[in-house]
């Protein structure tokens, strides 16, 4: 049986320090519960933050670079996945997690909601403002979901794997 | 010196017919100025509208595919690439168009808006509601055009392909 | 009716100057028959040199570029691909030829020539050594064919497009 | 720090029985030096052999699938990347492994030592024939190494990853 992987996807220069800090603790509940962390691989951002947060808690990290260059790779990655795919590989990192958690939002990971959507694939918002959460919710046929409470956001994320 | 590759992303099946009667016209305006169109090749929707109004005008028209399948190719594609990268291929309709017309809205389109802003591609908005504009407006860091005359939009592009 | 893209696969850096006429006369009567080159887009090698060919013979050229960096572009693509996907490419290089022609051979080429096989493409070698060709009969469910002549390529080309 | 990553490519529908073996040894030796498994994730020969061996010694185990489709994932893949590239996948088992290992041969396989070599990763073959060791030998700048024994396949990856 394969782990379970969770992809947390969000800006990387870009973020924000609460978005950074959800991150973090993201990572850490996601590796307390056994779940495999999934990100973009980079050293910055959501990515760096989510991944330290998992590894602090003892969890697994995955990290789907763009590059094949691993001098961008964050230090709290445990598996890269070098894919020199620039950002084509933005359609993996949303293929391979089994549950998507947009954390705050940029263009890249506009991109990554999209074709996450796109293919039916489970998908809740932190972080993100309501009215870009009301601009896919009106491109969707799924209702969507959104949330600040990292512990509510684990609890979804656990329901959606045991559908 | 490569031909200008202008592209029109936009809906397969879920197209209105108003969005398709654009594309159609965006393809014979783009057929007459000389510049070669480029979609995503499929036969559904803006992508086979835009591709047939071009070929009606005698341009050539480029088809990036998500498949290897050649039986889901639209018919008025000339140069069909087979790519066999599934929703992958998004970032290539969008790195080899010298300038993007998002031509209606979908998931996929989204996806394409989001990767071609992220890159500095011009890309103008037609037949996109105003709200879908304001949030990709909030996340560029360029001014957005949107227009729902195709004559605009062609003077448009041919400022973009001048700079 | 889509054109007809007919693939020529070769070194870049390390082609000799053989290979490289050979792969200007094979561009030529590409060109000639009124079918559209494919290569992989660089300005060195036998991918310049075919596109070159073509161009001279009045043909139509399609170059799918690894990178999304037009400075490495051959002058003499009509049509640019850009794929950003590394190596990648090559196998959109196959997958977009009805018909593969390897002139010479370099490792690329080799990749080339074994994702064409892989999937039932037909490929003729050119300029290739008899004991590589041997090595892909060894692995290939069909009998390979290989000439030094562009004219027998040519014919033997224009009968896999009547199949 | 990252973990090190090994890679085995190899037939899948094609494998032998001494190939399998081989694989299946090769991944239980490299799960006892607490290395990862990288394979092509499918459930057929080397892929599924490595995976199996590897998790029988308790070890990691990544999968990289040409599909987003995880009815064919071996049931010994701990960590499933689904990329829907189809076979562009294979640069990218190349690029994530720090070492890779040839075991077997077959047209993807063939495609993969080619894409390692070029970007000079390092590569040993073990149950290749002679004859393919030349032709490879012949078109790289580096000497190649090639051995049956599985212990001697790990101590060579050992010094590998010490370089």
């Amino acid at each position: 049986m394969p782990k379970h992987l969770i992809g947390v996807m969000g800006p990387g220069n870009g973020a924000s320090p609460l978005v950074e800090e959800t991150a973090y603790a993201l990572g850490q509940h996601i590796a307390r519960r056994g779940w495999v962390l999934l990100t973009g691989g980079r050293n910055v951002g959501v990515m760096d933050a989510a991944s330290r947060g998992a590894q602090s808690a003892g969890g697994l990290t995955v990290g789907i670079l763009p590059t094949a260059d691993t001098t961008v790779l964050s230090p709290a990655v445990d598996i890269p996945i070098l894919t020199d795919l620039g950002n084509a590989r933005n359609n993996l990192n949303v293929l391979s997690s089994q549950v998507v958690v947009a954390c705050g939002i940029g263009l890249g990971t506009v991109s990554e909601i999209a074709l996450a959507l796109k293919v039916g694939k489970p998908v809740i918002f932190m972080r993100v403002p309501a009215e870009a959460v009301a601009f896919f919710a009106r491109l969707s046929v799924h209702s969507l979901t959104a949330t600040d409470s990292v512990k509510t956001a684990i609890a979804w994320i656990d329901e959606q794997l045991r559908l």
